[in-house]
């Protein structure tokens, strides 16, 4: 098709189209005429892929290019999941309490692993330590205690994600299938979250409201 | 404590405190002078929850205030939780897939809620039927799927969240609790998630490299 018919089919713009290509987000075409490339549906498809990055993902170009670099590595599954999410984890501006850097590496000695003694080596492990020195720096010193039940909880949601990824097809479409269950599974994840939390409140804790007295 | 002191404990420099008091996100301190007024622990308090609001949630100075004054509204806990959740969660700009919102719907009647028959009522549904959408127009139709394993997993996530709020000593910190829970939460969850992919996928997929003739 021609870049016309890609940004109709794909509902981008023909100079975003030509802004990606030059920024090495898509690759060129096939070149038909000396002004004229053909594209097919790998272009379509990476668009998307693409849009999806930005859109609900939020990432920068510089990211994306990044996620897409570690899509195609030559690489094991397992290593290329990995890299993905390094390149969707951005490392926070928040100064690392030691404290919460010890949270993290207590919890990563009860899973028994032993990786990550550095924390800051990886952005995932780097953003788990940011938002625990938060909690801790406006008086929640404990929230490292939830880490066990959230992992328990996340394995049945990891199990979950791991068997719709094996369930496509080819090789290309599990690799993107990685990419958009991380990234518009976080977005799913937190709404459920909320609605986990309400359920979850009103068996608890009730809806009652405040006694008289209280206020 | 003078302004000076509130700016030297909480780390927020005197020029963002008065401008937050001009927002009206910090509440007045009683003048003891026409020129000086004096600060208590609960303005301390509440300082630090604005800047973790902003610093770790990324809301806008409008978002902060909705989500005070939803924690300052005379309601029950879980009213109270439920208003915190739709400040804090931002309709998205996606357009809505219908397919997507159907998605949404056969879920709720699979888990027996009768809520929600219209997505667009709430911003924790709207934001659920936009990221399905958006899988959705990259070719990914079956995320709608994973919604009752994210919930099973995610009600032992939210069980953990629940009891780490009522061990919280008075009415104030539950509710502040709530909020640091929900806006750290949702951070560390996402963090955990990434660390329970790593588990997972080199359990069921193992880290073999790709066969040489794939290239």
């Amino acid at each position: 098709m021609r870049v016309g018919e890609l940004a109709k089919k794909s509902g981008v713009p023909v100079p975003t189209i030509k802004y990606y290509l030059r920024e090495g987000l898509l690759p060129a075409g096939v070149l038909t005429s000396p002004n004229q490339a053909h594209y097919d549906d790998e272009h379509l498809r990476r668009l998307r892929l693409v849009r999806a990055l930005m859109d609900v993902g939020g990432l920068s170009i510089a990211s994306v290019r990044d996620v897409l670099t570690a899509i195609d590595t030559r690489e094991s599954l397992h290593t290329k999941l990995g890299a993905v999410q390094e390149a969707i984890s951005q490392p926070s501006a928040v100064d690392l309490d030691p404290l919460a850097v010890a949270d993290v590496q207590a919890f990563f000695e009860r899973q028994g692993e032993e990786e990550c003694a550095d924390v800051t080596e990886s952005n995932v492990t780097h953003m788990l330590a940011a938002a625990l020195s938060v909690a801790r720096s406006v008086g929640h010193d404990h929230m490292g205690d939830l880490l066990d039940p959230y992992l328990e909880g996340l394995k049945i949601i990891a199990q979950a994600d791991v068997e719709y990824i094996a369930r496509q097809g080819s090789r290309d479409a599990v690799i993107e299938a990685m990419v958009i269950g991380t990234i518009v599974g976080d977005t799913v994840l937190k709404a459920v979250r909320r609605l986990a939390h309400a359920q979850v409140s009103r068996d608890l804790i009730g809806d009652v409201p405040p006694p008289d007295d209280e206020n």
